[in-house]
């Protein structure tokens, strides 16, 4: 599959924004962060890593995306679409492209607002200060309204087939989970191996790796894993972000350790049961509460408990959650995670996550679905 | 080697904070990237990978930390030494932790000034809206006046350990490039071959992996890696960010694909008196310019061009930059990179890296010191 994105993908996704922006009057967006520049510019790097230099691309109303960056970053980014690029030699402790961002912003936004994500998930990805800075050069700032958290709900095909590739990455790396893990195998080996396997099938980096095992399921599904070995009757989960070309899969696959308890056993057919369920409820012109709904009323999660799903795409978690109180409504285009938990006493419980992508007439599977019994390792 | 801190070492971190908090008159520090909680909490989570829930951490002037976050992470939270955990069900599209945050900052800052990392390479992770909110609830931000960069840029011996074990994990895998790279080897596939075997040596996870190949060196040294196959005299080099119990080496080994061109040789043998010269003058009470100047004569780089060198530790890089324009002052307990990089022409160069730990007497190696000619593969 090919890599990158046509030049075309990249000036419709500034022209929606521009639609946008000028209905909101905004002069230009400033965007600071790795998704949000590699999302109107095709600049891919694992170099964001290195919090030393701050980023910039500013999309004006009208005419290409204008990149305001450290000279390190130059020849990337001349090899994208983008030809407008200024530079400055970063990190600089006087002056870290504030005068060069200001005199930008300045020439393109010509005294009207420039806008900036600052709704959930958003953050600005440069020292407060030199934001400061920028205000007090008497450029103005306000809310860029949600433009760009919306435009990238909703994904192209070229997006999809992405995201799909990883999961299908994720999905020959889970049917070897055998190789890496059985009983005795210490969970942080077992992490190892894992995030190798996920390497070996063709994922570019795994950015996530989290999971756990126990004899009735796992206290949380964010810990670091700990040298405890796999024990017989452990139900050991293991859920990856592994990434390609840039897109992420996140889903998880749940592995007994020898014949599951009858009670583990049967909290995964209700978790199957429920994934099947918010599957169901995945539709074009549905909310995200109507699918939390869907399967919540199988598990039996209460209102104010964890999100069940949420979107997915340039980032491991992106977008709507699906809890009861997230009204977004639901388009075709948008790529969610189904993650259904289920209590299994004790503290503890059992988490199953897939990947689907909503198409006009109802969702479509992008991780290879699990179904029938939990895998015995 | 034992994960973790000791209470003791959280604690005395914290002292240290407080007493500079003092001098600066802030009557809590607000805290909300993952380096910096994990610095004084020991919360260590690869969950930060999601950017749906805003984490804070509050140090108080006096008094142990309080952690304001997300219920998910609660379990994780209560492993660490933080008793005061104030917890809130994210994400909330409504009020996602605004409330809580701001009654916790009234409790304890009441009415003092709050400090924020504002300075170089920080940023504040929440949505710039939310912080809106904290500022018209009448809670009053300024800077954090460097107090918590200052802290982390000296570390302590078991930090430093932990360092060098990545150093040492890295060396390793290094030494096992030919097992993934050879003529006619896809440079793709070598990079996930690599960071198979950064796995494979025990890093924890690989947030970082760059390179390049190329008759005579490579153009940047920032690109992802494409399909293009190894040729008979390409210098392969391969830039590594592995991390062990959350902290990072980084350093480079170069390669050559068959006997190295004669100009390529004799780079590199300028590159190993760079960085040698880089390690003499890295004593206490040196600059960081110092340091930059001693590679720089040797390179013949001049005064705009990028970093030869960085600060190392929690982040891939952190701290000073070995530039003309730093004069960080060097103390004891500094771990630094020395990364001197040379032009081949026709916009090709060579950068050689390695890791060091700045000592009373002088400078301490802490990666495997490269010497003699270019590796052969």
């Amino acid at each position: 599959m090919r890599r990158g994105f046509d030049v075309g993908e990249f000036k419709a996704r500034v022209k929606a924004a521009q639609r946008a922006m000028a209905r909101h009057e905004l002069a230009a967006i400033l965007l600071t962060t790795e998704p949000e520049v590699r999302y109107f510019t095709g600049f891919q790097t694992r170099f964001w890593e290195s919090p030393s230099r701050p980023w910039f691309v500013i999309i004006p109303q009208s005419g290409d995306p204008i990149a305001v960056i450290p000279s390190i970053g130059e020849a990337l980014m001349r090899r994208t679409w983008v030809s407008d690029i200024r530079t400055w030699s970063a990190p600089d402790p006087i002056d870290d492209g504030v005068s060069l961002l200001t005199e930008a912003l300045r020439e393109i936004a010509s005294g009207g607002k420039i806008g900036v994500p600052s709704g959930m998930e958003s953050h600005l990805r440069m020292p407060l200060a030199d934001f400061g800075r920028l205000q007090a050069a008497g450029l103005v700032f306000g809310d860029d309204a949600g433009i760009i958290a919306q435009l990238r709900a909703v994904k192209t095909e070229a997006e999809i087939e992405k995201i799909a590739k990883a999961c299908s990455i994720a999905g020959r790396a889970f049917d070897r989970v055998g190789e890496v893990a059985r009983q005795g195998a210490k969970l942080d080996s077992v992490f190892r191996g894992f995030q190798g396997l996920l390497l070996e099938e063709g994922a570019d980096w795994v950015p996530y790796l989290a999971g756990g095992a126990g004899p009735t399921g796992y206290s949380d599904v964010i810990s670091p894993a700990g040298p405890q070995p796999l024990a017989m009757g452990d139900v050991l989960m293991l859920d990856t972000g592994a990434v390609w070309d840039g897109y992420f899969c996140d889903f998880d696959r749940n592995f007994s350790i020898g014949v599951p308890a009858r009670r583990s056993a049967a909290s995964w057919s209700q978790l199957l049961e429920a994934t099947l369920a918010g599957f169901e409820a995945a539709k074009p012109g549905a909310e995200a509460a109507d699918v939390w709904r869907a399967m919540a009323s199988v598990v039996g999660t209460g209102e104010t408990a964890g999100r069940l799903g949420h979107g997915l795409g340039m980032q491991l978690t992106e977008g709507l959650s699906l809890t009861a109180r997230d009204h977004t409504v639901l388009e075709a285009g948008m790529v969610i995670t189904l993650e259904p938990g289920i209590e299994t006493g004790d503290g503890m419980m059992l988490v199953h996550e897939e990947n689907i992508v909503i198409r006009e007439g109802g969702a479509q599977i992008l991780s290879p679905w699990a179904s029938g019994a939990m895998p015995v390792l």
